[in-house]
């Protein structure tokens, strides 16, 4: 038997590089294979390779997502977490706030008085505890919120609340030429806070709800002041028209959840698009690992059923749903 | 004499080299040397040079131009052309329209109807003529309007309107890592036709004033209805405010123009920025190579002098005005 060649070594060297690069390819390791994956990575690789009948120009790469439910977990809303945290705060600087609606409701964990005051109760939430003070303060006050706060049944800090998969999609996508937005119920100044560091979206990226401001310039501020009432509530139709608003294209894929009907129509609006394009919708299923809900009348699955949107499972799809 | 050595015909093709790189090495060729070009690049260097005491990180480098007066001329509004050109093809459409107002006061050039009618006629003007169709079929138009008309008194392609020195800044700073937003009084529907091959800027970084809008997902359509109305005009104080909802940060560098004093917010919101900073005002000070036309009150002016703003005067500090 012959000695081992130098160029039996390098062809032993490159068969391991090559079996290692290729493991090193899944790029979505916490996802499950299936059809849906197959379906992400299917046009993923149609709309950014050149040459493709379906090749989309890098300009055109927009993706759109929802954020409370499909990037990170909802139950309860993290924005909620932070009203609560922001009534207790007030409460502990001015105590006869205590006596108040509708801190006196929040402090005493009072489901009743939200119940009967419906949307206009939450709106007062909102009010009191988004707005009356500047942009630069309530910046402040978000970071403080998600330096002290843990999640109150996950138990870890808010950092750890997001959806691994997701993570790697956001990445997949970006690395494949797409531009990836949020697009989501939660207000901007609260979300952009955070969006860089947990998903790599910048605040220039970042779709919200928002406060009205005002613009001051007099007696030394210089800042915008955040004024009660909503300019815009990013849910359902609002969606699609603040997306125009704000990239002013369609985008190619656009991913949200089932739970609260809110994404429909973005999905829709993406599906208009006269570029191939896809349409993402988690589905809340698994109890043990998440939590499990649906919609009364199951609107979004049966759009999504309808639609042929691509459902994911997060029982069946995700291998790994958390950070950690 | 000794002959030429091959050494000295490379020392002599390094001096060539290297002062012909010198030459090249203007990043702004279209400005006059002088303090204001000086200002510019100091900045600009400032800002994006590690260590620099004045650095800022790239992702916070957001440079905010106004576009009409700024990066294109504005006498007349480019969009006010496009407002008339509307009314011509609809009459066209629809002689009877003729007899109506405001397109009657349109197609006999009846000024005095507008100056009477004031702001609620120029915004009957837009509801007539930028409302009323989808998205997709207002874009349409707008292709239409800058493929067939010209400047009126310029006699030439809406392409060519556009400021040299301002595209070479625009460049300048992108090469710089800065991310170079338009906020300006246009819509953003018009705006984002042409801003990418003027200035490129893609859509998602036009803000804009913007009609109100409606999403339609039936009946074959899937689309936005532009809707009569304005849901923001976008000037003076409603600058700051829509910059603050569309990126989320304060530009570094933000630049405008005097005529009507809407771009004093967005250089003061600028100013208060904790990093470095930069505050550009177009002065319209050419009668011969553009025009000239001051504020009554001089508004714009006097905030420069006052917060030290860098007064950009065309007639002096630029070489060349338009590309050609």
């Amino acid at each position: 038997m012959n000695s081992v060649t130098p160029k039996m070594l390098v062809n032993i060297y490159l068969l391991i590089f090559i079996s290692f690069r290729t493991l090193a390819q899944d790029p979505l390791p916490s996802w499950n294979d299936g059809p849906v994956k197959k379906s992400i990575i299917d046009f993923v690789v149609a709309v950014s390779t050149p040459g493709n009948i379906d090749f989309v120009p890098e300009a055109d790469r927009i993706a759109t997502f929802d954020n409370d439910g499909t990037l990170w977990t909802e139950k309860p809303l993290i924005q909620g977490l932070f009203a609560v945290y922001r009534v207790h705060r007030m409460v502990q600087h001015n105590p006869s706030l205590r006596d108040k609606q509708p801190y006196k409701a929040v402090m005493e964990s009072d489901r009743d008085y939200f119940e009967k005051a419906g949307m206009q109760g939450v709106m007062k939430l909102f009010d009191v505890t988004h707005a009356g003070m500047t942009s630069t303060e309530f910046e402040q006050e978000v970071k403080e919120f998600f330096r002290t706060v843990q999640h109150p049944t996950l138990h870890t800090s808010l950092y750890n609340v997001t959806y691994k998969p997701q993570i790697e999609l956001l990445k997949y996508l970006r690395a494949h030429g797409f531009k990836t937005f949020i697009c989501s119920g939660g207000t901007e100044d609260f979300m952009r806070v955070v969006t860089d560091s947990l998903y790599g979206i910048p605040p220039e990226q970042v779709i919200g709800s928002e406060m009205k401001m005002r613009y001051i310039d007099s007696a030394g501020i210089n800042d915008m002041m955040r004024l009660p009432g909503m300019k815009t509530l990013n849910d359902k139709q609002e969606k699609p028209i603040n997306i125009r608003y704000h990239i002013g294209k369609r985008p190619i894929l656009a991913c949200g959840n089932e739970g609260g009907a809110g994404d429909i129509y973005m999905l829709r609006y993406c599906q208009g698009n006269t570029y191939r394009n896809l349409q993402l919708l988690i589905n809340h299923d698994d109890a043990d690992r998440e939590f499990k809900y649906e919609e009364k009348d199951n609107t979004s699955l049966n759009m999504a059923k309808q639609f042929k949107w691509q459902v994911v499972s997060i029982k069946q799809d995700w291998k790994y749903i958390f950070p950690q």
